[in-house]
């Protein structure tokens, strides 16, 4: 079979935000192609595609095994990684560096933009007389947005993190009790806030309606649900009125009802990246305003202020070095599943993950075309949402595998 | 022995900002109890002191080991903690309410606010004829900051997170490079801002001054050290320049040379807690701030704006769970000491955990005074310190045992 494969060089890139797991996928690919016997050289792109067009490579064919696997521990892209958002043009370039190192399979982690990216450059390298050029994608992303897949790489260790930060600081909040609130990141899809319902005990969540048991998160809001802040106000005070606190789950991108992102609404000057879009995470604004809101109208019993405290998680969210064990395996097995499409032949292609139903947890890989991931955003299904500031026990039952044990914690 | 010590109950409360392992106090100092005769029920404070006068106790004597067990491992106060500072009337109801509930051993875990409450206690009490009651004060911060002691438990565990923290998010910023802020909790004391540089490989701290090496954190700023705004920006650019990126951690409490808090000259409408004291956790304002006093002034080589982000790591820096093992120990270990000071007959005391010189790390716990540690701040001492933005080599030898074995990072 490997024998009708064209002959020539392998490369390999990472891009957009980095996972906790995306050197798994990193190093399941180039360990995959040192089996391959067309690759001659594999080579790894210094910052996406920004080092490719600049000739950033560095020469990944002898890398020793054990620093590989070093680095497969490691959390955030070793090879650095890019947020360039190629078009036509940048594109042509990616193939004319393609060309000029001779390479014949390209590999890209990333989320949909890379997927797209990988779509353009396999159009345009298709379009040359004489060049062959396979081009996969292999997915990444902790927001988990990626169509036609169960979950995406990256996702379940940020939702590990997200799960164990809520059940901790549950407990910080119980101790001195308060309104908190918690920023979690995810600019359209709500599946990482949603992650910290596992903070909850286990068969607890939505049991009886939000934010009916005593563990926190009591209230989550997510990006799919429009958040009305006059609303959001007699939540928290319905749920401190109940319990003496509340503890108070935010994806950075809820919105209001109109479609825009509440932290413009309530914060000015913020940044907007090399894409157009405003600057979410990295800053504290959102979840201060929120807290501001709260103060300003919040109560006790005493007619007193209330304690109103916000934490934005931040970039820890995404490279917090205790991954979940399913996400290392996943990562690094949908790399080595994408390096098996090209040996079979394939001349594009992404990976999807799919998941058997039953009890037990089982998924599997599946290829599916760069065109029908490009640029898809996947948000929460309506069954993962409970009304307007909770997720479902569907939600919970489909997260709580994925993360692997939580840390136990018990109470009085 | 124990036959001369006056026969009653022994209570327990917990104070201040939690940390991961009070619990281990808590547990330690209940078992011990349970072995000493002259103690007949053993009380839990509910929200420490403002439980105790309220009447809100909880009965530890016969709750099951493995229950215990389970606590001790679990972050946060499990019987709720309190942020008052009692003047010498609300001393009085204090003892008052031990008397209510025949008491004769009060244990108090906490920080110097903690010790100074035991010390105000135990005179008032001392004062009173036919009464005998014995106070003990087990120590507990993540600051560090009591006087007599190498280190506090709690703190080893914040130090740990907060090292993990700032290696994860140097290779994320290496993966996208820009000017990285992280604000680490410490109102006056920089020993956990300092732990940032146990981030750095083991043997490069300060080796060739401040921020000569390629790995984050490239500049640490100290309470103990006034902060200047135009230095902290030719500090970012001297680094931006070398290495395309800066990872720089700063300390809630950086003050102007003048002594104020950086953030009351950037940020406007501050909480202030019930100590008067200006609110520095639970908002990202500081962060923000020094985010955009860089965006203001720093451009790349292209003359374009730089990537800036901040990070403020909030409360999960001392409820974090993956705790040092010897911090659990040592948490522990205290509260199993103070149970002995009253066993031998002590009237009142805190302990100290003192460290033996010698490169295998040996620590032990020695009794100190009330009024000798009660109300008191330690600060980081000058030979921490390393010019204005670094901890010296020293620093990093004395933090590095504290936290134990951090997650290997590799890089390529």
């Amino acid at each position: 079979m490997q024998s009708v494969l064209p002959k020539g060089n392998a490369i390999i890139g990472q891009s957009g935000g980095p996972t906790a797991v995306i050197n798994q996928s990193l190093v399941g690919a180039v360990l995959a192609l040192r089996g391959v016997t067309a690759v001659k050289k594999i080579i790894g792109m210094r910052h996406g595609v920004s080092g490719l067009v600049a000739d950033q490579l560095v020469d990944l064919t002898r890398t020793p095994l054990k620093q590989l696997e070093a680095l497969a521990r490691t959390p955030a892209a070793a090879l650095g990684s890019s947020r360039d958002k190629p078009d036509p043009e940048y594109c042509a370039r990616i193939v004319q560096a393609c060309r000029r190192n001779n390479v014949r399979y390209f590999f890209y982690i990333g989320g949909n933009d890379s997927s797209d990216t990988c779509r353009i450059v396999n159009e345009i390298a298709n379009a040359q007389e004489f060049y062959q050029l396979r081009c996969f994608h292999i997915p990444k992303t902790i927001d988990n947005d990626l169509v036609l897949s169960d979950h995406t790489p990256g996702f379940p260790s940020a939702a590990r993190f997200i799960a164990t930060a809520f059940a901790a600081d549950a407990l910080d909040n119980a101790s001195l009790p308060g309104v908190k609130i918690n920023v979690v990141m995810g600019r359209h899809a709500g599946f990482l806030t949603g992650a910290a319902a596992l903070a909850r005990p286990a068969g607890r969540a939505g049991k009886d309606g939000p934010a009916s048991g005593d563990h926190g998160p009591h209230l989550i809001y997510l990006p799919e649900v429009p958040l009305d802040p006059q609303r959001f106000l007699s939540d928290v005070e319905r749920v401190y009125a109940r319990l003496g606190r509340c503890q108070v789950a935010v994806s950075e991108g809820v919105q209001t009802e109109g479609g825009q992102p509440i932290v413009t609404t309530l914060a000015k000057g913020l940044d907007r990246d090399a894409h157009g879009n405003v600057q979410l995470s990295g800053v504290g604004a959102l979840g201060d305003a929120l807290a501001d809101h709260v103060k300003k109208h919040l109560k006790n019993a005493g007619g007193k202020p209330v304690r109103v405290r916000a934490d934005t998680f931040g970039y820890l969210q995404r490279c917090w070095p205790d991954v979940s064990p399913i996400d290392a395996r996943e990562a690094r097995g949908a790399a080595r599943f994408a390096v098996r499409m090209a040996v079979k032949g394939e001349l594009s292609g992404s990976v999807a993950i799919t998941r058997a139903p039953g009890r037990v947890y089982k998924a599997a890989f599946k290829a599916v075309a760069l065109a029908d991931v490009a640029g898809k955003t996947r948000r929460m299904p309506p069954e993962f949402i409970q009304g307007h500031c909770d997720v479902s026990e569907a939600f919970v039952k489909w997260c709580r595998p994925l993360v692997g044990k939580l840390p136990e914690m018990a109470r009085l």
